[in-house]
């Protein structure tokens, strides 16, 4: 195979696509904010568990540090508007449930709201804060997962998270999912 | 608004989409592993750095241990099929660059092969690993990275990562982007 040309850069963040989602948090209405966040990915299985990287700077830092509590709500193409919204504003300025508009719920089991509208919400609870630099790293333990009623398979049962209609994030922005390539496992699936 | 009917389910994954990178990994030709990960993120800017999480019982935890080192290289609609095979198959059992023909390329500064045929590699350094029950997660700093020379823009001489044509997984699914919804910012730019 002929040579690929390649540019070669110092260290940066050109880990892509990720995940866009809006977090939730605080424990009385007063407290509630909103932070959105791509830095964010599932870190284990059992038990189930994600991370968060927040700014001490940000608002929200110290109101999650305080409850040991965050949901993850996730994005569709609807809430996207929203979700950019409170990516660029701060809780210290603006009311961000009272300006989009959003619906805080009380979660099940932690101290934290969840999005109503957002259809798959993750309570989840901070187990170990790792500071890293310019952000700390937020650890914390999937207690428990809310799923709106219509991603489920009226036949099986199962949810469906292609009916969400989910958007992800990649380089400075926000798409569709496209076209599915093929299931896990495709690649050695007998025809 | 009329409320949104929700179902609960007790803590699960359910955080999507998600990035589907290849890692890659060794410092001998003999050693050279291919793993896929969705369990990848950044997790901090400066410096840069990301995580990986890998169950112990994997080939590539050993060896990603002993070096202190991998390469995360992201994965284009045309790798899918093999991001998807190295996924389910063990280096125990294959020699994943000679099963797949991918091509192994010496990074430049840290001890693992980078993957040729993809669009963007990230040569990462590991600063720290700590294990969470199934996995154990791995952080490290991201000290170069490679980008085919055909992203970047002639004019302006920026990457255009939509060029890179990569696929994003959620819920068991391999993806293309779909349609771009906006940049960051868009929810408060002048028209």
């Amino acid at each position: 195979m002929a040579k690929i040309q390649k540019r070669t850069l110092r260290g940066g963040n050109m880990l892509n696509p990720t995940p866009v989602v809006m977090v939730s948090c605080g424990n009385t209405l007063d407290e509630y904010n909103i932070i959105t966040i791509a830095w964010t990915g599932t870190v284990n299985s059992d038990p189930p568990m994600c991370s968060i990287s927040i700014r001490p700077e940000r608002h929200s830092y110290d109101i999650i540090k305080r409850n040991g509590a965050f949901v993850i709500n996730l994005v569709d193409r609807k809430l996207a508007p929203c979700a950019d919204w409170c990516g660029v504003r701060s809780g210290k300025k603006f009311n961000k449930f009272m300006e989009t508009g959003l619906t805080p719920i009380r979660a099940t089991a932690v101290c934290a709201p969840m999005i109503e509208e957002s259809p798959v919400n993750l309570e989840c609870k901070v187990t170990q804060v790792i500071p890293l630099g310019s952000h700390d790293l937020f650890l914390a333990e999937i207690v428990a997962v809310h799923v709106n009623g219509r991603l489920f398979s009226p036949k099986t049962d199962a949810i469906n998270l292609q009916k969400a209609d989910l958007v992800v994030y990649s380089h400075g922005h926000y798409y569709t999912l496209g076209n599915i390539i093929g299931k896990f496992g495709f690649s050695v699936e007998k025809k």
